[in-house]
């Protein structure tokens, strides 16, 4: 962790959204600590509208506008509400890269570092005080007869999930075009070290600190009891390919925003991507920390040490 | 995997042991191999003994000898045994990273390619028409009042045991210096991705790939239901502090073959070694093919591809 | 186990359907023995169907028939398939409790016992040589707006989705009218012992003796790692609430054949049925036995005892 | 739930301990609310050693006693301390199954419902304001030479260890004459309900409602991936095997409080025991809530019902 400032952030987009909370206070104190600082932003079009905020309101030079608009303009983007927002704003930034900061709905998230009542310590971090932590993509790429029709990127995880309930899918994996296993089972995870605390876990597979460079595989509740979670490299290439035994159409899905539809005889190809998200924590961060929070492990450590 | 010729093999060291299994057959034919096609060889003494094998009918040259010995003149370490003995040969080479076959017990093992049945298709391997792997050892220093007073190494895993049955041990992890968590369990498994498919599988561990620089930490039937195995880079550094409230001494075991008796206020210092271990493969080789057979995973792709 | 004969069974109901594999061998074979030994029996008009068996060749007072009037006639039901097609059969016989035998599909289920190759060992069966097993069903009742809207019974196991891949279900469980708890999860299974070593197998849940008077309620990827499988007693009736954030309406399906659709605000309403399945097993029956041959595990004992 | 008042007690014994702590506050705030309301007891010498609480200031006719006296003469146990403690106490009544209420150390335990500073609700329990509930006993019996040699008791679990950290144990289990499994394995526990929130659920085994007449089997880290926690009947009788290929002599652990050591050859014998412990608990006593604390699972409902 180095304490040396790092650039400045000048130009800042705000992409915020949650399902159930309206975001409106948080919100507008990021607004108020931006405007007095003189900082310029552009919140997204969506955000503003779903919590009620109005541009008229903003100092001249900020408002609202596009995702689209936004990612080509600002040089910090920073999401307001959960992991999921955290996500997305990710995902629209994709492959641009540009670095992202979570503020999270007042609870620790994976992804989310800032605290809704610690506002103003951003103002630190825009003025250089952070560290960056790269974190890889997966990329899809789907085939079907020898051409691909789909491409798509996940930070956390693409999850192959059967076409209906209570139905198993049948497919088989590759790994580096060797062949892995053929497995039934309610679906399959595979999941970047970011996405090994989300949906992967609860399917049983194990936390990948940020700096493995892997992916872990891992089976929805396989009909066979060996089937384990597999770590493989993040330099690796998968192909699943579905049986023709599946009776209903199976479909991927990316990050739990992105759903596509597959046909049996299809092919999926998975590969790190080429482009990584950059994620922006302030200088105390700590991930060990932030698993600490999430998972209820006891806090205080025995022994004072160094 | 390159086909290409590598270097031949030229003064083999023999290294065989099995605690149930007296190995007189396997050897008699791997020395009437090795003899028959002029090869050098030295058999370990002990290994020569348990199986009653007499250097008396040696062709000039080759001989018993201690494996001290063995390891200072021999260019290939040839494991006759199962995974275990293996792993007794790697440790025995290490620091030196000798090349090493391993032929099994008459089934496929995790580290022992090579079947009874066809030892002579190690002339081939001799012969160069083989491939080398690297697989990293964990490296273990125990401190005791600021002072080491012991350092060890294990290719599969280093376990924390309670000195007693039926009592948890406590104690914390730092993982760079970071404290990660405080736990109570029944111990803690600290593997390589070689040794993921042994103890830490058990423990409910991951498989890790050798591929993936990492090791897992795998907690042993944790008190707390929120632990889960985590991976983390092989270039991290682990320490281990053993909480007062421990009644009894702890142990460290390595590989399953050494133990270490611990007191409460030591420290354990886990990191990769400096030296490697080289498996050497015959060209057919497949990682995932022996996970198969190991763990009963379905043997028949569906689709015949490429 | 009663080596005494039984009641022997004078009019057989053949019920037989796989989804993959045709049954004309088999079902041609059983109908063979069965008029040889001038057994009257009626297949189902469906199995027949799909079989290409046509009842011209029948004995005459053989012949196909509809499964509802098959049940108010036999006095025994022939399952010919895999385990889901003898739950369709005790399904199908609810409430009236005819006792059923299973013939698998060349491999032992978890409830069919008889081999293809061993139909002749029917007849012993059939004149008395067997035990019965009483198996429970759970029985489902939905209510809406305080009516209730729908009534199902499962022989193993009736499981909650959420409406929609890749979302969590979230709902409360109240058991004797006491709050257990509140989950987000992929859904939840309420196994009879039955049922156990099927889908709840597969989501960790343990292995349930069928004597074990008991259901297991086992969570489905739960977002908490605390959530556990737990036990209840079979006389313990569950009240499943769907809370009022599912965006999707999810389902309830039985034994993996009945599916209702379900609302948010309805209330699941889960106990023991009334009536019960009868298993009719051959006398060297040993459910030990076919645990360890589907469970893959090792056969052989060590001990010759007793 | 019976809200009409029980037989009243007259005559408590005192059993308390903890490994850490002292309990002289607790113990003394009891023995205040005693002697207030003229209540008779008698309180464990070793108790009120380790407390150092001295028999001087007791109002005549209290005093300390063996507990061998205590369970003579009491009426009602009181133990002091952790679910530890409170198995203790409850081994040291059998089979005299006296009724016994736990005080815990702050927090909730499984076993120990009263916290400490709630003491002088005890007095409404000692007049009757109570249920009581019963929890059955496992009882071993180990034979060599087909003569028995031990016999002991556990109200929460039997754990078979191997006799040396490091080394799996060989065994086979039969269940009421049946071959179940060969097994290798760090070990196997045996547990009642009362247990299954203990060891067995470290290990990966279910929770057993205390209503459920039945037993779980889990395995320690087995080597084979198929083994399953495995629910039978509290009927059944369980006949663990030694395998003669064990090297150092196993263990027989009961509730973690009484260590035997085995032979290879022996024969351990598992049933339920012939007597019982009688759990007292305050009238709004909730094994759900408990199993809520104890876990960390939500607290809170979503619907207010009923």
């Amino acid at each position: 962790m180095n304490t040396q400032l790092q650039r400045t952030f000048k130009k800042i987009g705000i992409i915020g959204r949650h399902p159930h909370t309206p975001l409106t206070d948080t919100l507008n104190s990021l607004i108020s600590v931006l405007q007095k600082a003189n900082i310029a932003f552009l919140i997204e079009q969506e955000t503003a509208e779903d919590a009620q905020i109005s541009a008229s309101s903003f100092h001249p030079g900020n408002a609202t506008a596009e995702a689209s608009e936004i990612k080509k303009w600002c040089d910090l983007i920073i999401s307001v509400g959960g992991d999921g927002n955290f996500l997305r704003a990710a995902r629209l930034c994709y492959p641009q890269d540009l670095p992202i900061i979570g503020i999270n709905k007042g609870q620790l998230g994976y992804l989310t570092d800032i605290h809704p009542q610690e506002i103003s310590g951003l103002l630190k971090i825009i003025q250089g005080e952070y560290f960056l932590e790269k974190r890889f993509f997966i990329q899809s790429k789907i085939s079907r007869n020898h051409a691909q029709i789909a491409s798509h990127i996940a930070l956390n995880d693409v999850v192959l999930f059967p076409g209906e309930m209570a139905q198993m899918i049948e497919f088989e994996i590759h790994i580096d075009q060797k062949f892995v296993y053929r497995q039934r089972s309610d679906g399959l995870i595979l999941s970047t070290p970011t996405g090994s605390t989300a949906y992967s876990l609860s399917a049983g597979g194990p936390i990948l600190h940020p700096t493995v460079p892997a992916f872990v595989l891992t089976p929805m509740m396989p009909h066979s009891l060996t089937s384990r979670p597999i770590v493989i490299s993040a330099e690796s290439a998968i192909d699943i390919y579905l049986s023709e035994a599946n009776k209903s159409k199976p479909r991927l899905n990316h990050d739990g925003q992105e759903n596509i539809s597959l046909e049996v005889g299809d092919c999926i190809h998975l590969e790190k991507a080429p482009h990584v998200a950059t994620l922006v924590h302030p200088l105390g961060y700590d991930y060990y920390s932030a698993l600490r929070s999430k998972l209820n492990w006891s806090e205080q450590p025995i022994f004072n040490l160094r």
